[in-house]
C-alpha cells in the first residue's frame, strides 16, 4: 500500500520540481500600470461583479472587478450573527433538513441564471456540498430566498451546473451511499453503493426550485459538470473520479486505473422517458424552504417522494466515455463543441468534441458498456490531446477571441490554449495553486475577453501574516492582449472555491433599494408608531415595534415575566435606501436583528433573570443613534406587574384582544 | 414634546444645509498619484495592520494599507461557522455568560496593548457592547484567547481603553441599570440606576484580565473614554450624555440641557483607597473565559464578588467637569495635555487643559458636586474653543506634528486644526457620515502621520449596489502634506466601528506559522496515525482522527448507534504554514471544523438517522484533496454492529479501556 502511495507522491514531486513550484519574484511579472487597472477612483464603479463562492463559510461573497474590493457576503448556507440570518424567526426555517436544523454548509459552485446562454441577472444558485442542498440568491435584493434540499446523495459537489435557458440545474452526488440510505457495512460498497444525478427544473417565472428528476449511476464519485450549449444543448456532462469504487484510503486506492470516465446525459431523452411513465416513485425525505415575498418569513415543506430513471430502462439516455485519471474540471466551449475533460493526475489533457461523441453514439463506437450504460471509444469522441500543458490541470474557462485558459494546481500557473489548434499560447504563474478560474461569462456562450481571476489555494507569504490562519487569495490577470499580465492580488473571505462574474449593467439596475412598506404583509408589522403595542398571548409576549431615526417605539417595556417568550417584532419605517435599524438585546441567547427599511423582522428573548435591561439600535443611523435604546424590566414568575410600555414619552397600557376576552371570560364567570 | 423634538430636528437640519451635506463629485477630489499610492504590487506587503472592529458583526477585521484589503477577519464574540469557532468543543465555552451561552455581540473599541505609550503589538483588547464583555486577542495567533464579563453595566459602549502600560482597560456602562440588578419600575430611574467605571487589570507577562474595582457613578450614559499619557498617565477621561437622567425617548428627553458632563478619574487614587481597604465587596455573578494555551481548550470559571469604591468615601478620586450638549468623543493629544471632549449637538468644540484641570482641582475651583463628586469650572480647566469647525463633531486623533482630526458625522468630512492654536487648517469632505477615525497610532505618544482612515456610517451609492443592504465604507487619507488628500474609499465588514492601526513590523515577526505538534496538550490529540483510534465510554464515542495530505484516518467507522455522541477529534499532522485541514460530516447539526497544522479540534455530532453517511476535509489541502473524506455508518440504537473503523486500507477493531475493564467484569460475574 505505502508502495503506491509513495508511487503517487513521487509523480507529483517529480513533476512539481520540473515545473518550478517553489516560491517567485512577483515584482519582476507586474507589467505596465497595473495599479491604474486595478484602481477604481473613489465614487466610481466597478465593471464587473463577481460572486465567490465562500466554500467553508458557507455563503457567497460579491466582489467588485477589477478593484477586487468585497461589495458584500451574502449568507446563504451558514447562520449568520452579523445580521441575524438564521437566527431571527423570519429566517430560521432556511436551515432545516432532514436532518433537522443544520446551521452550516460548505459552498462550491456558483451558478447565475442563464437565457439563451447568456447571464440574465436575475438569481445565483450554489450548493451546499456537506449536507446536500441547492439554494437561490435573488440578486434584486441580494438575499438568499430559497434552499432545496437534494435526496440520497452525499458531498453535492458536483452542483448546481445550469442549462442555457435556466430550465435546470444538475447535480451528481460526490460520495456514492446506499440508495435508499441503510445500515449497511461500508465494505459492501460494489454491491450498495449509488450515485444520482439529480434535475432540479427552476420555475421561469418565480426562480422557484423542484427536484423533478435523478438518474441511477454506478457508485462511483461524481465531481463537476456542464450543460452542453448551443449545439450541444440538451446534453450533460459530469466527470467521475473513483471508477475504482474504492471506499478507503481514496487517496491511493481511486487513483489505480489509468483513465476514469466522463458521463454524457441526453435530458431531453430523459424528459421523454418520464413523459413516457419511466420514471420510478420512491419515497424519501427532503426538505424545500422558500421565503415569502410579501411577508419575509421562510418556511419548510418536507416533501416525500422522488422519481429515479435507471439507464438500464432509458437507452440513448447516458454513456460514459474514458477520460484521463482521476479527473475535476468539465468545461466546454462557447459554441459548445469541445469538452475538456482533463485528468488531474494526467500530464495530457483530452479534449472532446461534441460532433464526434455524437457521431460515435450514433455509429454505436462502444467499449463494452457498465451497468447498462455504453463506453463510448475514447478515440472516437477524441477532438484531440493537449500535450504536457502543465501539471495538475483542473479548470477550464474561454474568451470571446477562440482560447481557453487552464489552471494548473501543481505546477502553479494559468496556460492559455487555442481550442480548435490545441496550441498553447501563453503561461502565467499564479501564488499559490490555483483551482477555478473565472473569467466573466467564461463557460456561457458570450465570454468577455478582458479579465480572468485565478483562486489559489495556497496563500502563504502573499500578505501579511494573521498568524497560522490566512485568507486564500485570489488573482485577477488582464487577458484583453496576447499575453496575460498580472494586475492585483486580493485576499478573500472562506475558500472561494468558484466563482462566476457578470458586468454590473446587468445587475445594477434591477437592484431594490428598500422594501416599500405598503407591500410589507408580515403579520406583526407595525406600519406606523400609531400600531406600536405589546400583546400577551399566554406565555408569549408580542412588541410591535417601530425603528425610524432616532428612536425605538415603545422605548420601554414592562410586565415581562421569567418564563416568557418575547417576540420583538422590529418594523424599519424608513423609505429610503442605506438606512438600516438594528436591534439588540442585553442577554439575548441570539443574534441581532439587522432590518432594512420597510421589513420587519422578529427577534425571539427568552429573559434570564429579573431586572432592567438595555435593548438598542445597533447600526449608527443618525447623529443620535446613541440615544436609540430602551429598558425592559423582567418580574419573577408569578409577579403581577401588569404590561405596560413607554410610547414616545407616554404610558401606554392598552389591554390586549386576548385579554380583553379573559376579562370577559372572567366576569362571565 | 413634539416641539423640542422639531427644534433639535431643525437644528440638524439647517446646520446640515449650511455645511453641504448632499452627494459630490468624487473624481474632483482625488489628486496626484492616488492609484500609485493605493495600489500594493502583488507580493508586496502593506505598510500597517488595521484593525477595525465589526460592530455589529461582533468580530474584528484586519485590513492593510493602504491598500485596504480584508486580510482576515477574527471571531470575537460572534459564533463563526467559518472556521468552528464556537461550534467546536474547545470554543463552546467563550460564549459563556451570565446570562447563558450568548453568540453575538457588537464590538466598538479596539485597543492595542501598549508599553510606554506606544503599541507594542503583543494583544489587542475589543468591547462587546450588548451583553458586557471584553475579549483578548493574542496578535501571534489572531485568535481570541479570554473574554472577560463585566457585571452590573448595561450596553459597554464606552469601552476598553487601555493606559500607557497597559495597566488596565477602563470601560463606562453606556446604560445605567439598578444595581444590584433588580425587579424595579423603569420610572424610578433617579432614584434606582447607577453608572459603574470598571478597571480591568491585565497581565504584564499572560495578557490576562482581571475585574480589579468599580467606580460607582451617577446614572448618566458613560459614552467614550480615554486615559491620560505622559504627563497625564494616572487618570481616565469619560464623556457622559443624558446628564438629565431620562429614562425614555432619549433622542429628545437626553438632548435637554446645554452641557453634560466629562468624568475625570485618577486611577492611581482609587489604587490607594483599594490599599487602604475601602472597597466594599459585592456578590455578583460574571463569566471569565480563558484559552488553555497546550490544549487550546477554553473553559470558563464564575466569578461571584467585585470590589467597588463609591466617590462619596473617596475624596480627590472622581470629579466632573462640564461639557458642550451631547458629548461623544473624548480624546488626548500625544503629550497627554490636551483632551478633546466635545458635544456632538454643539457648533463649539471645547479643548480642555490638564494642566489647568489639574491647577483647578488644586485650587479647589468647583462649583458644586454631583453625588459626591465635585464639579470643576468649566473655564477653569478650559485650553480654549474651536469654534464651528463643522457640524456634528464625533472623534479626533492626532499625528506627528500636533495637529488634530475631527469627524464630523452631519457635515461629512474631517477637519485638521493646530491643537496648540486651535486654528483650523484643511478640512476635507467624506463620503458620507463619518463616525470614527483612525490614524496609526493616532492616540498614542507616537502617532504616525502618512495616513488617515475615516469610517463611515452612510455608503450609499458609493460602489455597485448589492440590494437594500450595503456595506459600510472606509476611505484613506494621506495626511503627509498641509492638506489631506482621498487616496481610496473601501467597503468594510459589519460595522467599522472604530480602529487601531498598527506599523506592520510590530506584529510581523511574532506572527506564529503554525502550532508545533509537540506542544499540543490536547487530550484526544493523535499526534500520529498510530494514535488514531476510535473509544467507546457508554453513549460517548470519541474519534482520535489525524488528518495529513491527503487522508484522514481512520476513514471508515462502523459501530456507531443511534442516541450516540460522537466527538470527531482532528489532529492535523502537518507542520508547515498554511496547511490548513477542514472537517465536516453529513447532517451535522453543527458548522465544521478549521484545524490549524499542531493543533486538535473536536466537533461534536449525533447523528439523526440510520444509514452511511460522508465526512471529508473541506478546505482544499492537495491534489488528492477531493479524495481526503471517509464515511461513518449508523446503525439503530441496540444493534450489534460492532465499533471498527479503517487505518490506511486496514481494518481496526481495538477494544477500548472501557471494553476491556467491561469484559474482565462480565468474565468475573
Amino acid at each position: 500500500m505505502n508502495n503506491k502511495l509513495l508511487s503517487i507522491l513521487t509523480f507529483i514531486s517529480i513533476m512539481a520540481i520540473s515545473f518550478g513550484c517553489s516560491q517567485r519574484d512577483a515584482k519582476s511579472v507586474v507589467e505596465g500600470d497595473a495599479a491604474g487597472q486595478a484602481y477604481v477612483p473613489p465614487g466610481e464603479y466597478d465593471e464587473y461583479y463577481a460572486f465567490l463562492s465562500g466554500g467553508f463559510s458557507g455563503q457567497i461573497t460579491a466582489y467588485g472587478l477589477p478593484s477586487g474590493r468585497l461589495l458584500r457576503e451574502i449568507p446563504v448556507f451558514s447562520m449568520y450573527p452579523e445580521n441575524g440570518y438564521g437566527y431571527s424567526e423570519e429566517s430560521k426555517a432556511m436551515f432545516q433538513t432532514s436532518y433537522g436544523e443544520v446551521p452550516w454548509d460548505d459552498t462550491h459552485h456558483i451558478e447565475l441564471s442563464q437565457t439563451n446562454g447568456e447571464f440574465d441577472g436575475r438569481w445565483l444558485f450554489v450548493n451546499g456540498n456537506n449536507t446536500p442542498r441547492i439554494a437561490r440568491v435573488d440578486l434584486t435584493t441580494f438575499e438568499t430566498v430559497e434552499i432545496l434540499e437534494i435526496p440520497d446523495v452525499a458531498g453535492l459537489h458536483c452542483a448546481p451546473f445550469i442549462t442555457e435557458n435556466s430550465e435546470y440545474l444538475v447535480s451528481g452526488t460526490r460520495f456514492s451511499v446506499p440508495i435508499p440510505q441503510e445500515d449497511v457495512p461500508i465494505d459492501t460498497y460494489k454491491e450498495n453503493f449509488k450515485g444520482l444525478i439529480n434535475y432540479v427544473s427552476v420555475d421561469q417565472e418565480s426562480g422557484e426550485m423542484d427536484l423533478k428528476f435523478q438518474i441511477e449511476m454506478p457508485g462511483y464519485n461524481y465531481d463537476l459538470a456542464r450543460n452542453g450549449k448551443a449545439k450541444s444543448h440538451g446534453w450533460s456532462f459530469l466527470t467521475t473520479y473513483n471508477s475504482e469504487g474504492a471506499h478507503t484510503l481514496l487517496e491511493v486506492n481511486a487513483s489505480q486505473k489509468d483513465k476514469d470516465l466522463l458521463a454524457i446525459i441526453n435530458w431531453k431523452k430523459a424528459e421523454e422517458y418520464l413523459a413516457q411513465g419511466k420514471g420510478k416513485e420512491r419515497t424519501t425525505s427532503y426538505m424545500h424552504n422558500l421565503v415569502d415575498e410579501g411577508s419575509g418569513i421562510a418556511s419548510s415543506e418536507e416533501m416525500t417522494s422522488t422519481t429515479i430513471l435507471n439507464p438500464k430502462d432509458c437507452s440513448g439516455m447516458v454513456y460514459f466515455i474514458p477520460v484521463p485519471k482521476s479527473p475535476h474540471g468539465c468545461d466546454i466551449s462557447p459554441d459548445g463543441e469541445y469538452i475538456v475533460g482533463n485528468g488531474k493526475l494526467s500530464a495530457d489533457m483530452s479534449i472532446y468534441s461534441f460532433d464526434k461523441l455524437m457521431a460515435a453514439i450514433e455509429a454505436e463506437n462502444f467499449d463494452g458498456e457498465i451497468e447498462g450504460i455504453p463506453v463510448i471509444n475514447y478515440e472516437a469522441g477524441l477532438h484531440g490531446i493537449l500535450q504536457k500543458p502543465g501539471l495538475g490541470p483542473l479548470h477550464t474557462e474561454f474568451d470571446d477571441k477562440g482560447n481557453a485558459y487552464t489552471t494548473f494546481f501543481i505546477s502553479s500557473e494559468v496556460v492559455k490554449w487555442d481550442v480548435e489548434s490545441l496550441e498553447v499560447l501563453d503561461r502565467i504563474d499564479t501564488y499559490y495553486s490555483p483551482g477555478h478560474l473565472v473569467i466573466p461569462g467564461g463557460e456561457t456562450r458570450k465570454p468577455s475577453g478582458k479579465y480572468l481571476v485565478a483562486m489559489n489555494k495556497i496563500t502563504k507569504d502573499r500578505y501579511l501574516p494573521t498568524g497560522p490562519e490566512l485568507a486564500h487569495s485570489a488573482q485577477l490577470f488582464d487577458i484583453s492582449g496576447e499575453k496575460m499580465k498580472l494586475i492585483l492580488d486580493f485576499p478573500t473571505k472562506g475558500e472561494p472555491h468558484y466563482a462566476q462574474a457578470i458586468a454590473a449593467d446587468k445587475v445594477m439596475p434591477n437592484s431594490k433599494k428598500y422594501y416599500p412598506i405598503e407591500e410589507n404583509e408580515h403579520p406583526y408589522a407595525a406600519k406606523g408608531e400609531g400600531q406600536a403595542k405589546v400583546v400577551r398571548d399566554g406565555n408569549e409576549v408580542h412588541v410591535y415595534m417601530t425603528a425610524i431615526r432616532s428612536h425605538l417605539a415603545p422605548d420601554n417595556i414592562e410586565g415581562i415575566k421569567m418564563g416568557d417568550e418575547v417576540y420583538f417584532h422590529v418594523t424599519n419605517l424608513e423609505q429610503d435606501w442605506d438606512v438600516p435599524h438594528g436591534f439588540a438585546v442585553q442577554g439575548a441567547n441570539n443574534a441581532e436583528l439587522l432590518v432594512m427599511p420597510g421589513q420587519t423582522k422578529t427577534l425571539k428573548w427568552e429573559p434570564f433573570k429579573p431586572g432592567v435591561f438595555a435593548f438598542y439600535c445597533t447600526d449608527f443611523c443618525s447623529a443620535l443613534h446613541q440615544e436609540m435604546s430602551g429598558y425592559v424590566r423582567v418580574s419573577p414568575e408569578g409577579s403581577d406587574t401588569e404590561l405596560m410600555w413607554d410610547l414616545n414619552d407616554e404610558k401606554k397600557n392598552e389591554p390586549s384582544m386576548r385579554d380583553m376576552a379573559e376579562e370577559e371570560q372572567a366576569s362571565g364567570d
